[in-house]
């Protein structure tokens, strides 16, 4: 059972799962034998906890990606699926266990309890979110949207984090395309940091912060690299790192699994044109995109507004900034979203 | 002229500093003609920026450094050193630009005033710090001590970090053994939030939660590494990271400044004993150390303490926790600490 300990100086929760360091890493093993077998492929589904829920193929994409994958994996029975989500395998947290403080000399930890799921986002090994069509994109969207909702009904549930960790840099263990769920009965104190700020914001300036970063960057268009009717992609005035993207909703709503099915495949658009132009000017870079949004038990409110927040990962570069809280950028956001939108190669 | 930017949401102040991306990189250069070339070696002084402090070479260590690089380097008038401090020639902070305010549309802005200096630490070469002498560690230690007494009578100085990037992957661009200093107009976010959660905790419990941490971990030794009649070493209990260390000294002080130069062979006992342990269990990883203080202009305080954090930097492991403020770590702190003192070498 993995443990939640808190930090006894910031208040900081970390979750210590021993087991975790047992999940296999495709990327440490490019020369072993498991290197090329992949767990989220079609026909191997058996591999994986069986499916929470389940896209099924609607033009025989699924069936194609098998049958390419030669004899093997056309025995399997259940591999018509375009997309699917399963329990992850190695969780993070687990459902048994109880959400009681215990207290353990000075400090206080709770039982590892939440969910942990996995959203394998197509049957094609090789196909990137960036690769995908708009209204596949979309489909992983109101995929998440339908997870967090269900999750939320199980009252000890406080925060569910939405993620996708893609390339080894961004602590991803497997390459096929897929994003990760967790729900835990806490809030992260990085999502309360945010809030209050947002709060304090609010009662000094009475509007909320991210409707005005909307303004003011669809005023200016500096730092903006894609902007449709809902959706606005932006590199942030305070970027705490070189090439980091944020992508605010122009309506404003907190909770992000309150948003519209229906304007999915607009913030999908936005999605894949800002990861096309990561890859085109930063040779495809390994990078995590998490949607930031209210604790799911909070009702609706005016100062905080969900979003999503992709951050590159450049290798060797801003190692320091890991944990320190402390950030020196060397790529001004004006002239990353300069680079990225006019798609000059960037070397680091 | 850098840049220093606030992030309107978080009050997260960030370092934007383009200059700083023309400077060269010897881990990236391993193929090209730079890359056996170093500007912190003996002979080579001209090419960093005038000494700011320098240890002189006691026992003919910098003349014998000197004459293992041969002819050109024997030419060097400067050379016999054993430690020296630098501005640094790509410097984040400069010393020149004011501290006042500046509004941009809703966001705030100042100019990047303040100071960016190097120690370098040893002449020779190849030598890290855990391969130094204990008198050699406590030298940098107490030039540390020496620089930020010296930085803080410049009262636009609110904060000076001290602290040493090693390895590629934990952001160093140099392999010559060396630290940093850099002093800025503004305290880092973390460190208010680090102050303020101690504050709390001294609120709530009465004592200090560095001073609770050193009674119960010496207590317990479930999670010590090294201890001696100043310090002690551990595994903190909510480790963000697999082999995260925090060094803290006995004897409660809020200012590292303020720390007696007498104990620092002490210290240097202590930072060279994890090293090794680093280095032996983990076949030696990247780190970054840094220190952990008030900022300068305030005075001592009851409930903050002074310390030293090393974090090791695991390549492909833990990604997603950069910038997240969400951890997941896959090795218990008590697990890392007999490995550690055991000496069994760690397998990512």
């Amino acid at each position: 059972m993995p443990e939640i300990r808190k930090d006894p100086v910031f208040g900081r929760w970390v979750i210590i799962a021993s087991e975790r360091s047992l999940r296999p890493n495709q990327f440490r093993e490019v020369a072993g034998k498991n290197a090329y077998h992949c767990p989220f492929c079609p026909g191997n589904e058996a591999e994986t906890p069986p499916s929470i829920y389940t896209l099924s193929a609607e033009n025989g994409e699924g069936a194609k990606a098998q049958r390419n994958k030669g004899t093997k994996a056309r025995k399997g029975k259940n591999a018509n699926w375009r997309l699917r989500v399963v329990r992850n395998k190695y969780p993070a947290l687990q459902p048994e266990g109880d959400t009681i403080n215990r207290v353990e000399g000075i400090y206080d930890r709770m039982d590892g309890m939440g969910f942990h799921e996995v959203v394998i986002e197509t049957p094609v090994h090789s196909r990137q979110m960036e690769d995908m069509e708009v209204s596949g994109i979309a489909d992983i969207l109101k995929t998440y949207i339908l997870r967090v909702n269900e999750i939320k009904k199980d009252h000890r549930i406080k925060y569910v984090m939405v993620f996708k960790n893609h390339g080894a840099s961004a602590g991803a263990s497997i390459s096929h395309s897929h994003s990760q769920i967790i729900a835990m009965p806490m809030t992260p104190i990085r999502v309360v940091q945010e809030i209050t700020g947002s709060e304090n914001y609010r009662r000094d300036r009475g509007s909320c912060v991210f409707c005005d970063i909307v303004r003011e960057e669809a005023g200016s268009k500096k730092r903006v690299l894609e902007e449709n009717e809902n959706f606005l992609a932006l590199t942030p005035y305070a970027s705490r790192f070189s090439f980091e993207l944020w992508i605010l909703p122009k309506k404003h709503l907190s909770h992000f699994e309150n948003a519209d099915a229906a304007l999915m495949p607009d913030l999908a658009g936005i999605i894949k044109g800002v990861l096309g132009k990561l890859k085109r000017s930063l040779a495809g870079p390994s990078y995590n995109l998490i949607v930031h949004t209210m604790p799911v038990q909070d009702p609706e409110v005016g100062h905080y507004h969900w979003h999503i927040e992709i951050m590159p990962k450049m290798s060797m570069v801003a190692g320091f900034e890991w944990g320190t809280g402390f950030y020196i950028n060397t790529v001004s956001p004006e002239d990353a979203a300069k680079i990225l939108n006019t798609g000059k190669k960037y070397k680091f």
